[in-house]
């Protein structure tokens, strides 16, 4: 296959799946032309008067929205690893002897493991989208027929707003819905909060099918879904395990070094002034990103300093600083836990998004380049500050992308990590998968220390007088690496069999994944 | 010029401003084919990363979006006759030296009366939109470069939508919006409820401009309109005259004659059936609408029936069935009074609307058709039942079709007319300018009785019993034409000569409006 290095230096097939691919060009580098996607027109006259759309089963939907072989079917992640839908559909997908259809999920979960048998029998020809553990295990192996693409959040819609991906049929499971198709995820018994990564699906699929177990009279009131986009409504008798869909409470981190880092990384926001009335910061539902926040709590209530908003996935944490008056908004992309669901439904401060207000890069700006701060993680960090979040050291694709590339764009990104992971070194010459590039991380924080990317010389210099440990990334490295036994051993991949691409928040792909040996 | 009869008997040109037209087909026989509107791709990279889109005038604005001779700009009408953006829109594209733009208002005012000094001038060439009181009088009068084009709410947004209005450039006066270009209507000086009018100028302008009384820091909450989609915020002093803007109060009619039809729609809504438990209606800021909720309450209160959701434009009256528990929704598109946007601001039951949600005829549906009852006006109805509202019986062309013709889709569309104005009967053989065919309007209710459209039996049946004064609609017209003398003259216009051209929900032409002479 032919191929050429992108500007990462990182080489990248000339197609993947059949398309021409753009190689990644650095950051604000590559501009898009042409026109968004362009849905058919429909006509009310195609549609009941009386607003029902409620059809006897998901086969009639199916049938109805014209399902055919090679089509492209989405689903969203809201309902996690209590999912009881994306399964459904392709059971029912290969009842109907449908083939080689693409999956395009915003994410794929462990509960979808049985998804692989219609991988197998060519039912699904390949998923793009985050897909985890055992779909991306399966991936990695080099056993799916096409090429997975990992897209971030912001980057799936993008995706579909510019038409790269078009959605043939969406099915979007619903907590609560009306016979038109106004849907919310705020009530019902498989609540899971918003529907923010369906936004898309609905706007520009040709065929959009509302799935739910909670139908009520309309108006389904808020419709965070519009009913004026949707075909056909399903009602099942059970589209989620609520106990995996949120949990009853999110949790802290117990670990020593991990409740370090996430204090180190509260210090370092309060010592550069970070912190200041009507700043803004993200973290996710993570126990060290829940201890930041903790941590971080306390510092604004001893300074008097109140945030303008916070950004989730949302907790009881975030929902504390928000009942307590300590940030006027949270602004929030998916509910995490019952507080988080509850806050959303009760509080008009506590307002839904979605990959389009907040992480489309091809929009005019996003929320993610307005935060103050933001907190992620990673799987690899280099020396020039590159890092990976999708693939293990041993090569393996294990973790989707989710709204990490996108929150790069913050003022001040921040990974949380630990230095070594079963005793393998976290700070690399290399990244086995490159995610995102250097110059937009700024910060490094494990608990041997921080390192400020040099690019940041504002930051070098608002730490001055701070008694965080500020440290060499180089140094963190070298110590570690001590500790370890050295650098981690390559991982054993066959470097000619690309398995899935990662691409960039603009379209141009970034790295590549390889077949693991 | 060349044209044809449609198939309501109305001569149309090929033509219209240029554009090939489709003359109507029926209710429900046109089918639209192709894709809708696809806007340019924007980036990020574009757009300043801090979220901070102000600019420091509208001339910079329009000079950043690159406005030039022959472009679309378009404005909203949520200020109604309070609106102060409008005129110093074409005040600043005058003095920019630019000519033959299309002005695309969602409705125009009295208030903007100045805006003819540049029809005069050439800066503006022809309006499409709305057009009352003196600017459709000027064009009544021929002296429109272009032809006017009259669309309805519903038919306003499926012209953006479906790409037959191409906007260059929306001006959106905001009453509250932040640095980002995310705005409503509830906060600030010039609060107007909603924006839902200027939902599509967001959607699918190549550049859209926010401008402001009432700038706050970012997020301004609720976004009715998307900072995502904004490329301009202009801050001005003074956008809209509150006063003008929302009643303080709205009226019920005094009229012993309007208070007369009033009570027999709420009678004819009791006595058929319509309001039981669960039902909607939608009903106007009208004196007379106003007087026909008030007598439907008290029926409602005796019955203990309950609707579920009523549609507005809101005032308090509405407001009044919301907080006594008469509806579980007010499902709004514009707020008419303090009380209506104090509600829409503080009670999530009342929610806004849009053109799309409610009316837009290209959709998977729409609200409008899902209402068991509407109560509307006209100016003039025949004898089958087709309706005006747009010219008077003079010709001149002094109302707009706001929501009207979308309307005419719920399931009972009742038409409450005075049987005579100023001595000329209402009731005619042929309307002077036919806007809704007459196969939707169900029932026509004056002060001397009810006539139903001998097409609804069924209605014809639920009213067997009543006491309500039914009479075949031509027994009432002969009735009024003896009490008046006879029919009204006929119009003196010129048929040769059209000056607007009155378009369908689904964008083919009903009729065209002449040149009085």
């Amino acid at each position: 296959m032919k191929g050429q290095i992108n500007a990462a230096g990182r080489w990248i097939p000339d197609t993947i799946n059949g398309k021409p691919s753009i190689p990644y060009k650095g950051v604000g580098q590559h501009k898009p032309s042409g026109t968004k996607a362009a849905p058919p027109i429909t006509t009310c006259s195609d549609y009941p008067r009386d607003g029902n759309k409620v059809v006897s089963s998901l086969q009639e939907a199916f049938k109805k929205a014209g399902l055919r072989n090679g089509m492209t079917i989405s689903t969203h992640h809201h309902f996690r690893n209590g999912d009881k839908v994306a399964n459904r559909i392709f059971d029912t997908v290969s009842k109907m002897g449908i083939k080689n259809t693409r999956w395009f999920p915003s994410a794929g979960f462990p509960c979808q493991e049985p998804i692989i048998k219609h991988l197998e029998s060519g039912v699904i020809h390949h998923i793009e989208g985050s897909i985890n553990g055992p779909l991306g295990d399966y991936c990695s192996r080099g056993k799916m027929k096409g090429t997975g693409v990992l897209r971030s959040h912001g980057g799936r819609y993008r995706s579909i707003q510019d038409g790269d991906v078009h959605i043939d049929i969406a099915v979007i499971a619903a907590p609560t819905a009306d016979p038109f198709g106004n849907a919310n995820g705020l009530h019902g018994p498989s609540a899971c909060g918003l529907l923010g990564f369906a936004l898309g699906d609905s706007q520009y699929a040709d065929k959009v099918i509302i799935v739910t177990d909670n139908l009520i009279p309309f108006p389904c009131i808020p419709w965070q879904i519009h009913g004026n986009l949707v075909d056909f409504v399903v009602i099942m008798d059970d589209i989620g395990d609520p106990e995996k869909i949120v949990s009853g409470t999110t949790r802290i981190t117990r670990s020593p070094s991990r409740l370090l880092i996430a204090e180190y990384i509260a210090r370092f926001v309060k010592d550069t002034g970070i912190m200041k009335d009507g700043f803004s910061f993200q973290a996710g539902a993570g126990g060290t990103a829940l201890a930041f926040v903790m941590y971080l709590k306390k510092f604004m209530n001893d300074s008097g300093v109140k945030a303008r908003f916070v950004r989730g996935g949302s907790t009881e944490y975030l929902v504390g600083l928000l009942e307590e008056g300590l940030t006027d908004y949270i602004l929030d992309g998916q509910t995490f836990d019952l507080e988080g669901i509850r806050s959303m439904r009760d509080n008009p401060n506590h307002v839904d998004t979605s990959p389009f207000t907040s992480y489309n890069y091809h929009g005019k700006g996003n929320f993610a380049s307005m935060l103050d701060a933001v907190v992620l993680g990673a799987t690899e960090i280099d020396v020039q500050f590159n890092a990976n979040v999708v693939t293990h050291s041993d090569g393996r694709l294990l973790h989707g992308l989710g709204g990490w590339q996108d929150c790069l764009f913050s003022k001040n990104t921040i990974l949380a990590v630990p230095s070594f992971r079963d005793r393998l070194p976290v700070i690399l010459d290399r990244v086995t998968t490159l995610c995102g590039p250097g110059e937009l991380i700024d910060v490094v924080v494990t608990e041997r220390g921080i390192a400020i990317n040099p690019l940041r010389k504002d930051l070098l210099k608002a730490v001055k007088k701070s008694d965080l440990p500020i440290r060499p990334i180089e140094d963190i490295k070298t110590e570690v690496e001590k500790i370890c036994g050295g650098p981690p051993d390559p991982p054993k991949i066959d470097k000619r069999k690309a398995v899935a691409a990662i691409q960039w928040v603009d379209g141009t792909f970034i790295d590549m994944v390889h077949k693991v040996l």
